[in-house]
């Protein structure tokens, strides 16, 4: 198991980060270069909201970087929604910009957008759709799983005095978006977002057991991405896995073209 | 070196937090003991804003838990200036309720106030002299180590537009404080909090290169604590690792009495 | 996602060692309960040889363990075979003995038997078999996924100066076991020591891609143990991860009766 | 604090191997920098017996990376005296060629000798003194703390009967060194080593604690080294504190020139 744990200072987050790396294995690291000069491509994963990037060595990521020769390179984002909030650290600015030269610094990966992906789970999904859109020239491809998007109906529901379902109060959405009363067609609804969008080829996995299927292919349809489904299990568990794995495939192989 | 890494799930947080412990040794930890009752005394570390506890891996604080038959265990605390933040999480409530409750039902760690001190660095001490002085049930012990207390300056220094030299902005403030304006005299004052205390025994240490060293001499004398200084040394770390060492000696010896 | 790690001195190993911990959810760790007192029940997992304790990451192993309510505990094990070796460590005895009591003395997990089972993966499941054979005192179950158990064969193909397929060459192999030419009958065959067996329930594994399969059969038959088997996949590690499931199911869940 | 824990599979370990990684700050890393070109000085550096990589981030290690621009890279070298073993892993060889070169690939440091310093505390000391002994094409430098080197006394005390003092026993130092009676003047002594020089500058810094000052004056004549010695301190920690400090800048500073 190829695998980093980073710790560092970053500058737009004014304070320390920690993320996760799974690397290729190192005989797909090309022992014998002697040059040193290869540069990998790499996945970008974003935890869901209430978790961490450590959730990810559960699930077959570090599976996904050996076999296909990728990094995976996964950062904590607290309660950030992976955007700039309105009220903390510009976690949306890090993301698509200072973390990956942090990481191109000290790391073999290729700066090339082509070679860029960045991918998501449950609300990480909504920053990786978001980051597509907003930066491809720095991100190629986009793979969602399990999706969370309709963010306006979150904050809807949080104004009523309602569950938000994911880790989130009224306040704290307040601290992330701002206004939330006037959310829709912001710079955060990523309806609007994609109906603007540029390039970039997108993958919407779903394992069944996620109750935001509709929103996934709802904005599957906008930007014209592939969607895929999980087998039917018994287990729902190993529909997740399926999930994962296929989502995770699809980047790694050819991008769905 | 005796040392945990902890990672788990909070309610009060609605999500994953961290945590660093630094553990007796093992012949410290009786392992003849057939029952495994034995509680341990525990020091409670906050890290300064900007850093995260694997900072104190890098002070002397290891070694204070070995000599003493201590626990210290460090929890991150992101931006969150320990507090229960108006728009974000309720850290201090975490701090002082769930997150020792969690400790203790995972540690043989005594839940008796008088086993219990609080500490930090920099805006940690902030946090555990608040905590100490708001909890004198939970923490019957504070250390506060090259402290910044004096949050009310700082908030008007990010109201005037300067810098607050904390990692924190006027919008991060907020974040945290709510109306920064009203700073003075408000339940997150620490000179306010101060002239109410109610018990417990203090220790403000000076490593010689703080530039807060007069917010330190000033809170002491309102609580009647004890103030250490480090010796001179031409070398500042030695200073600063030297002031860390006797902090935490007078934690764990006799409190200061 | 719960999860420790744990780094200390052993004074068996005469050094330091490692240990992944994954526990159950803090709400299944009854928060209100205030005394404290309650001790749950313990897995002690073995890694296969060539890998670590983290190595259990990728698997569904603490999810098992929050499904279920217990503590899963696996320490690295480096080269050791998990047996005491003829020349280096004394795994066996820090494994069945020091390493337990190391865990009591800092976790809530029970000592008696009934709540303590062993298991392991590959060269791993040969280590969780001897000392579930061996010290039924601390150990009432076993679970073995994919086990390599035939340390005979091994041996005499390094003699023959064949690849032995587990990382080990004649002279590591040596290092463990002392004089491998006199392998069979010894107290590290576990076909020996499986004749010999007094007590305790037995569970076999196997993923459809294990070419030990036939060992896991034999080893059954003798211990009189349940032999469980994947589903048919088509993508094998599917085939690997419900074996691991079914195997951690079986431990958690009635242990077979 | 920029720190780096790996995780990775060695070939010639056959199996999984720990460093950890100390880094230069971000700022250092020159994040303007569009080609990622620019390769670091590296120190690699070995903990004692007994102990691991982790040891370090308690010792002003990271500090010295910091403010000095280098990597600074230490792999846990469990029981192995950073030897090739007799009857176990060929770590020796694993840490001149193997895992520079897994790390070359990984991480932006130089591959130049004049870039390349080893050093190490204790036993491990030993290992970086034969490694920069034996290898001047790797290593251009060393730099050695309270380091035992005579381990011809030290097999002699173990066939003795005796304590080594280092957590090994007769059998265990067979492992390493294979006869343990024949050890002066074959390819593990480090005075016989140290005769044969061809290249490279040594510094062996003392902290006044060390049992074994008198073995670092020996070597120290024989290959002409720097020999640094702490202050006087009540305090040994502050001596050892400073040892260590004191030999980081020597390498970092000049390398005593």
């Amino acid at each position: 198991m190829a695998y980093l744990e980073l710790n560092a200072l970053s500058t737009v987050l004014c304070g320390s980060f920690s993320a996760k790396i799974f690397l290729p294995e190192m005989n797909g690291l090309a022992l014998d270069d002697r040059k040193h000069e290869r540069k990998y491509p790499v996945l970008w994963l974003l935890h869901n909201e209430g978790g961490m990037a450590l959730d990810f060595t559960a699930m077959p990521v570090e599976k996904c970087a050996v076999e296909n020769g990728i990094f995976i390179i996964a950062p904590d984002a607290q309660h950030s929604l992976c955007s700039n909030m309105a009220y903390g650290p510009k976690y949306e600015n890090f993301l698509s910009k200072e973390f990956p030269a942090i990481c191109r610094n000290n790391l073999p990966i290729s700066g090339k957008a082509e070679d860029n992906w960045i991918g998501g789970i449950g609300t990480g999904a909504y920053g990786a759709v978001k980051a597509a859109l907003k930066y491809p020239d720095v991100f190629s491809g986009c793979v969602a799983v399990d999706g969370i998007f309709d963010m306006d109906k979150i904050c809807k529901k949080a104004l009523e005095g309602g569950e938000t379902d994911i880790c989130h109060t009224e306040e704290s959405l307040r601290a992330v978006f701002g206004d939330i009363g006037e959310f829709a067609g912001s710079g955060n609804d990523i309806f609007t977002l994609a109906r603007q969008k540029r390039s970039g080829s997108f993958c919407f996995a779903l394992s069944g057991k996620t109750k935001y299927r509709e929103e996934s292919i709802r904005i599957a349809e906008i930007v014209k991405g592939t969607v895929i489904e999980a087998g039917n299990y018994a287990d729902e568990d190993l529909a997740f896995y399926e999930a994962i794995k296929k989502a995770l495939d699809w980047v790694c192989k050819g991008k769905g073209e």
